[in-house]
């Protein structure tokens, strides 16, 4: 994927859980590219895995020799299969390409390799030709042949054709990409076909649009058909591991590891799931090792307001809960995401509970650039004011640590689940967007706040959750006794 | 889409790009959901678009209501097909699911709508229930019915059986999910089975895993089947609109709209596209209103390095640029993204060019919270220091506002194209990734900066931006004077 580069320790950790997952080849690399990458793949072919680990190879010997110097088990060889490449990139013909897959097939099965050859850009090959390129492989010793839509440019129609026609012949393998976002639906043509060999990466990553999703093919081929392929629970553990190693966000509307591949807003879409978990999803969050999440916006119909309610402990009547909703909406209508520190803050005005809030932000001083990032903030909390300062790697970090030095004092545990910025694109004077997720025991809250100064909208952001969270120990002073049970 | 919310204003935006593009029919919203959501659809059926406009309604009078009250011209009658649907969910029985039908399509022709049918969950239902349910539709008058994968369960082969029935009753559409990541190959099989209208969503934005994108339907059917929907070079622009309008960025490894869609960075991909320029794509870029891109990295060749240094007028010979790129590599084994400021200071030092940098940060100090953002810089700017300071609506604007006030001096024009920051998680003491694009007449610079610091980081990234850019300016005092020509 064009910008992103692995170290070979991110290298080793992918192929570690590629391989506890259950994948059957890792093509650990291109074992020509650099140094560095040599030891990348080096690394994952001596760790002892039980899937067979490759190296990417073009159609030279030194390729063939690098991948071996490597330690790996087999090579994807590659080569030119259309026209365009055989003659414009490689500047050969269609007999030379064949002369030399016979030869460097032969070699690199001397040395002991597993091969697969890949025809490339072999959707728009000479059907004909790509058919003696893979009768040359097989003959040649080739463990498999694989068909090629490099620049995703096929139809299901062509793919089917194809991939018959070679299926015939020998093992054969489909790499297909998402172009036309016809990846799926090509990996499915050449299954049909008789292809029993998928090329996938995690999270669809890859040259331009992407190779096909390792996680569709495997969900897709166990709901539909009965297929197993790899360990599903593991799947959205390791669409984690890929998204942070690459600096790539998971879609949230991806398949299978999305955030909202399990979540559910729209009044009919929650009120349905609180009925019948299976109303709304093809299948159950927890075979891919997830969980159903209730989101809460302008299509919240009252079940998803009074189950988010009731995860609160807070009561109400049906009154109550209509007039609840229409705020959730309201807000919705302008345009926002609906966080629990709102829909408690409108229960609150419903139910003309006159809240005090326990902990208030009075103001806040971050400094930051050439020196020690370092922060003040001034608190209310209970009817105290306490003052307390901080430093941290950054200015938000300075000012959250002065937020739990002033906080010292107080009987309250808390943690930061997690700190989430929404990508900024625009200006430097664009709105920022924070979420902040805090937990106390097993209660959870999330806000956001959203401000130009990315240190202010952290700030509120946290110091609204804690008041959400800890305002009842604030009040009272003292951490509840634990139930006696 | 979960957590998705637009302003009236938003909607009719985006109503009139869709309807620019071609797109035949918008549905704008769903009329029962709130006083806010109505008047978003109102505003989009009184624009004087040429698209049919309709409102999503629930099998139940009131929503008919709703939505005339919206002065659309038509709706999407939702009724429960599955027997999940029909009993569990709505409480009701197959018989009177299907009277209802009955009744309210006659309400709704009578009052001139356009009707479109829809069976939810009609992928899971019982099929000669969906027959007989399609068929009641389209004897009272429906203009057409539409095949629901409504929660993105089904197969190619079971939508191509389902809908091959319905679509010997009369006009049928297909609603698919992707789920399964089956959501275009679903399209593909109901469009081949006889449905001739597809639904579609803008980036592929939806419940749970989102519906199939409007983007990717349009591109495939023309490619591969030559059939025209929309205009595809308009394509790009409803894309960005959308992703900024709802807050959902555009993964980089999307069909047709990501960043990526069209770059090239591994090193016989940049060979072979530098030499034709279908060599790698399945399309040019120009047909959906993009241009292509060159991306450095561990995978980068002598082409795309030597295309990357001329863009910046800087000439190597085949020893130098060979040196050079090992270098690139290097930088990409260690897992960076290699921006175009890497690239000139690999070149500098690899041509013993004992470069002088021209703008150099010696001091920053940045502050921000209660009160107004303010920052200082010191600058080194050719021979001389500049000390400047800025306020602005954050630490991060304040600060390049005092950069842009020392350099206001000197003869430099440039401007700050884009401003990105990655998005942060995990903690509040991530590494922030800052990327920033300056450009000065035809010239562009990108540089990236990492630090914890987000303000630092973006100083940081602008100052060695400027200090490329503007360097020559800088070192001879005067902005060169125009070629005469």
């Amino acid at each position: 994927m064009p910008g992103v580069s692995l170290t070979p320790e991110r290298k080793l950790e992918i192929a570690r859980e590629l391989d506890a997952t259950g994948v059957h080849v890792i093509e650990a690399g291109s074992a020509c590219t650099s140094e560095g990458e040599r030891e990348g793949i080096r690394r994952v072919a001596n760790a002892g895995l039980d899937a067979t680990v490759t190296s990417f190879a073009r159609g030279v010997q030194a390729d063939i020799d690098h991948a071996l110097d490597c330690d790996v088990d087999g090579v994807n060889l590659v080569v030119p299969a259309s026209d365009r490449h055989v003659e414009t990139k490689v500047g050969s013909t269609r007999e030379d390409v064949l002369t030399n897959v016979e030869e460097l097939i032969a070699y690199a099965k001397d040395h002991g390799l597993w091969v697969e050859l890949l025809g490339e850009d072999g959707s728009r090959a000479d059907r004909s030709y790509l058919h003696r390129m893979a009768e040359t492989g097989h003959d040649a010793g080739a463990d498999r042949f694989c068909y090629c839509d490099t620049v995703g440019a096929a139809s299901p129609e062509r793919t089917l054709e194809i991939v018959s026609g070679l299926a015939d012949l020998g093992p054969t393998g489909v790499h297909t990409h998402d172009d036309l976002g016809f990846g799926m639906a090509n990996v499915h043509a050449g299954l049909r076909a008789g292809a029993d060999f998928v090329h996938a990466t995690v999270n669809g990553v890859g040259e331009r649009a992407g190779n096909v999703a390792l996680e569709e093919v495997a969900i897709a081929l166990d709901r539909c058909y009965d297929v197993e392929t790899v360990e599903l629970e593991r799947l959205y553990r390791l669409a984690r591991l890929v998204s942070e190693a690459t600096g790539v966000s998971l879609p949230p509307n991806k398949a299978v590891c999305g955030a909202n591949a399990f979540a559910h807003e729209s009044g009919i879409h929650t009120d349905g799931t609180l009925k019948d978990g299976a109303m709304y999803e093809p299948y159950p969050p927890e075979v891919v090792g997830r969980e159903r999440r209730l989101v809460l916006g302008k299509h919240a119909g009252r079940a998803g307001v009074a189950a988010a309610l009731s995860e609160h402990d807070v009561d109400v009547d049906e009154d109550e809960l209509s007039a609840i909703v229409e705020h959730v909406k309201d807000l919705g209508d302008r345009g926002k995401r609906v966080t629990d520190a709102d829909l408690l803050a409108i229960a609150d005005d419903v139910q003309e509970r006159d809240r005090d809030r326990q902990v208030e932000l009075l103001d806040l001083t971050a400094s930051s650039g050439s020196g020690l990032p370092t922060a003040s903030v001034r608190l209310r909390v209970g009817g105290e004011e306490r003052v307390a300062s901080g430093h941290g790697s950054g200015p938000v970090d300075a000012a959250v640590t002065a937020v739990r030095e002033a906080l010292a004092d107080e009987n309250v545990e808390f943690e930061l689940d997690s700190y989430h910025v929404d990508a900024i694109t625009g200006g430097t004077d664009a709105v920022v967007t924070v979420v902040v997720e805090l937990s106390r025991g097993d209660r959870t809250v999330t806000v956001e706040a959203a401000e130009a100064d990315i240190t202010r909208a952290s700030v509120i952001a946290m110091v609204d959750a804690l008041d959400r969270l800890c305002g009842d120990v604030l009040e009272s002073g003292t951490e509840p006794a634990p139930a006696d049970d």
